[in-house]
């Protein structure tokens, strides 16, 4: 079985990306979503790095999402990125709504097309504080509708799915994988803010991992504050 | 309860929506998908005219399927619409993979922003034969992931998914649906062809109207063939 992976040039798509080159269902293709992010431009950059890193060819798809009418503070010429914790309230205003149903549902066509049999998405236990289409009574039916939905009965693959964050950092240290090369700042400015909630999410990953691993474990990100 | 259509400008589509009209999830807005087929553009003229009949606002939803590395026959570009029989085998080349799953997933987005609690599609049961996301093992696992991953619990509606296309017709004439707008031709030329499998299938969705119900019903359409 090969997988098309989500990759969003993030921690999580990464090191799952990376983590299925080590199974039977090795991701052999990959697509990012440029969906008008404030980010957009620094995600990117770093899915082309990972792609590349891995040897994996990448497509690119538009989704002019605010054209469409789509209100989230994460978006380009909407509203202010909040600072703070990732799981806080205050980050609800940063959800796109239905954001990974509808990726999903486009990498699930492209699979079909390419001939692949799985999609692989790196969402994680800690999205699901604000996030409802990251959470297991999302993953559940949307993958029994794109199994039902499609003739190759694409499966669907969430390995974090009841991970926290910093297990996935162990994983990437495990694994080798240049974490250094991702981006996760909500702000996309020329360095990770550290103070947006995923800059704090990042920040507070790679330090659990060190402490429930007693093992030293460095963060390589270069933070502006 | 009011409702997003997605509207093709074909007759399901199109009678869903006025059928909503009576109801108390009436459609308030509707979306057009242009995935780059063969006929998108007398699609979505047929689109604008019913939305304007109805006074409901229409957005257009631009998706380069082909670019993204879709493969069907549906697609400009690709390989020919095969004639005959909607339900032939023949027709497996028209479906544009996990279509139905990309529409609905993108509705979902947008009904949400829009602050709506639904979403309406057409599919009805003679889609079953080629199209396995038209089928009732998607649309229930659908139905629960679109609920689940938003935060208005949205619904996805879909009033034919047990009937036969005729029934659609009947339902035409009862609410005084203008037939003569819509547009169902998989060539998307200045007349419906008459011979490719959709045509094959609305001539005898008329057919079988006026016989099943004893009933005078005329087809509007006028057939190249």
């Amino acid at each position: 079985m090969k997988a098309l992976a989500v990759l969003s040039g993030g921690l999580d798509s990464t090191v799952a990306l990376a983590q299925s080159l080590q199974t039977k269902s090795p991701v052999t293709h990959a697509v990012f979503f440029d969906y008008g992010s404030k980010h957009t431009a620094r995600e990117y950059i770093a899915a082309c790095l990972v792609a590349n890193h891995y040897n994996i060819p990448l497509t690119r798809v538009c989704l002019p999402f605010s054209s469409w009418g789509f209100k989230s503070n994460l978006l380009a010429g909407q509203g202010e990125i909040p600072e703070g914790h990732y799981e806080d309230e205050t980050m609800r205003s940063t959800v796109v709504p239905f954001r990974n149903g509808i990726m999903l549902a486009i990498a699930a066509g492209m699979a079909e097309s390419l001939e692949l049999d799985g999609i692989l998405i790196g969402s994680h236990f800690g999205d699901h504080a604000v996030y409802p289409d990251c959470r297991q009574s999302f993953n559940v039916p949307m993958r029994e509708a794109i199994k039902a939905g499609t003739y190759r009965n694409i499966t669907l693959v969430t390995p974090f799915a009841l991970n926290a964050k910093w297990y996935i950092v162990t994983e990437g240290v495990r694994l080798g994988v240049p974490m250094e090369l991702t981006w996760s700042c909500y702000k996309g400015d020329d360095k990770h803010c550290g103070v947006c909630g995923t800059c704090v999410e990042r920040k507070e990953a790679f330090v659990l991992a060190a402490k429930n691993t007693c093992k030293e474990i460095i963060d390589p990100t270069e933070y502006a504050e």
